[in-house]
């Protein structure tokens, strides 16, 4: 997306989920041929094995390789902050942003380690989104913007997209989405989220199912739910997931907010995610209830629930493990190996 | 362990198993203090927390670190292997053993994606130990001099040691260790290994019950029953592990057969593991019902089964991200950052 273009309208947005690339299917033959000649027992490196076809898949090349990792972050304020939802004040948000941009926070040990490149997207903090209790969080043209604004994120020579948000309140409204996304009652898509218990949490599951009944007339239009339940940085994030589909950039989603706001593109168009992998199941516990409902494994299952991208961050190493053993072992025939009796 | 002394004798090493130094305390304590001034809710980065926490625990000290991390393959050929056990010739030890030193096996990318140092133990391939189903796999003697060059592995400056097997045949070693070691019918403990199955699997539980039962008199010395069931590689990997435990050196054990060895230690000394985490469960079926016995929670499990210590150099990046997390990230105090309301 050039920055000098008018954004595209939640209608061009539709339009480009109606238009997504498919998997390469040459690309996926030939690491079925390669896989299978590799100096091991058939189907011994398990989900590595799916992982590297899967890169090739989405890469539209092979060998798939994971050498231009990018991690993004995308911060924002939420209205609903002010229902006393977190157990953090809304300031923290800010705070954190800052603290990326030190080289403080989690997420930047976890990039070290990985030797991924790290992008901070502050979104317009002074001006939280309005209170989804109260009315829509966000404007269509507002929330359109922030999705242009998620896909500025998928720049050219990335070759594995690691996604995640910082925003107080956030769980919150992702409880909300996915209530709304995928039915059931308040209470089985809230969480602790940062860490609230007992009253707090009843309160928020009660904020929650406030949000989710004050805007039931969306209830079959995905991307509209998106607007009045989401935030900035949230619809940034379905911006870059749809983005990245079009790009051909492979896709790790990290934890419950940033999975529920891919979720919004799958229950407009089947199929959406499948350039994406979930890099955890977060300990939040929608993110378990979720993941069944996309019908995604996660890669990892570690007990995290911090978000800012810290889950799909841990599980770069683990895609780029998957990549080099497909393109650098030797088969049995260079290796002269004995092959299955 | 200077190479110029002699090897210690089985009794020599039961002397070990009884003096195995304990947690660092005060490193404990200081990871603990530490970790609760991080910035991020309290908990947030779920089993990372307990992994900074445990290797502040068994290196000593404080901050911990994930500098030097090696991984060492011990290679064996087994006897057994000749009663048609496996899907592949008893050859391709020897074979994958030119493959690691070529650089083409999966561990080889493993660990360079690791930044790992990998060592390969060859271990007198030419004399498989005795098939154990005719009489004991090794002498005690064979077996102590098996374990001692294993405790040899750990040399000074290593902060995280990787432990792995090659061996055809060495399942079935292993289903029957663990089968004398802690019960139940042969069936519960024997799997596919390489890829047997129908008659061929049937064929290789019936010589696992039938090595089990000619050494029952042994069930209840598990040094002894190693000796019998076990194999040079096996025996190495024990001795390593009691090597790393008295260096203070954590370890990561790999899947089905390495951890079949390691649990010959926890049968004889309970606690001879607290220095070990189990970096993944195999999709080889005996492995999960023995982290059950042993009471270890893998750090992965994406249906591996290939041994040769894949599993374990796939999960350094987790406790090196571990590391670098506790050590590197800012405190609420040092960032600015509010804390929990």
């Amino acid at each position: 997306m050039a920055e000098d273009l008018a954004p595209p309208s939640i209608e061009e947005i539709r339009a480009l989920l109606a238009a997504m690339p498919e998997v390469d299917g040459a690309a996926v033959a030939a690491a079925t041929e390669r896989e299978g000649q590799l100096t091991k027992p058939a189907g011994s490196l398990g989900q590595l094995e799916e992982i590297s076809s899967w890169l090739s898949a989405w890469q539209g090349r092979h060998p798939p390789a994971v050498d231009h990792a990018r991690v993004c972050v995308f911060a924002g304020n939420h209205g609903v902050a002010a229902r006393g939802v977190s157990a953090f004040p809304a300031e923290v948000t800010v705070q954190m942003v800052q603290n990326f941009v030190d080289g403080g926070a989690a997420v930047n040990q976890l990039c070290q380690v990985a030797d991924a490149d790290l992008r901070v997207y502050e979104m317009d903090l002074d001006h939280p989104t309005a209170d989804f209790t109260a009315g829509p969080a966000m404007t269509g043209e507002g929330c359109a913007r922030a999705m242009a604004y998620g896909m500025m994120a998928v720049e050219p020579g990335i070759d594995l997209l690691c996604l995640g948000e910082m925003g107080i309140a956030n769980t919150t409204s992702a409880s909300a989405l996915c209530n709304a996304l995928f039915g059931g009652d308040a209470v089985d898509w809230t969480g602790p989220g940062t860490g609230v218990a007992g009253a707090t949490l009843a309160h928020k599951t009660a904020v929650v199912a406030e949000g989710v009944a004050r805007h039931s007339d969306a209830r079959n239009d995905p991307l509209e739910l998106l607007c009045r339940l989401g935030g900035n940085e949230l619809a940034a994030i379905a911006g870059a997931v749809l983005a990245a589909r079009m790009g051909r950039v492979p896709v790790l989603l990290d934890g419950f907010a940033c999975t529920a706001a891919a979720a919004v593109l799958h229950a407009a168009a089947p199929g959406a995610l499948d350039h994406c992998l979930v890099a955890h199941c977060s300990a939040e516990p929608g993110h378990r209830r979720l993941l069944e409902r996309l019908d995604k494994k996660p890669l990892l299952d570690l007990g995290m629930r911090l978000g800012e991208a810290s889950g799909a961050a841990l599980a770069i190493g683990l895609v780029r493990a998957a990549a080099v053993c497909h393109g650098g072992m030797a088969t049995f025939g260079e290796a002269g190996v004995s092959g299955q009796g």
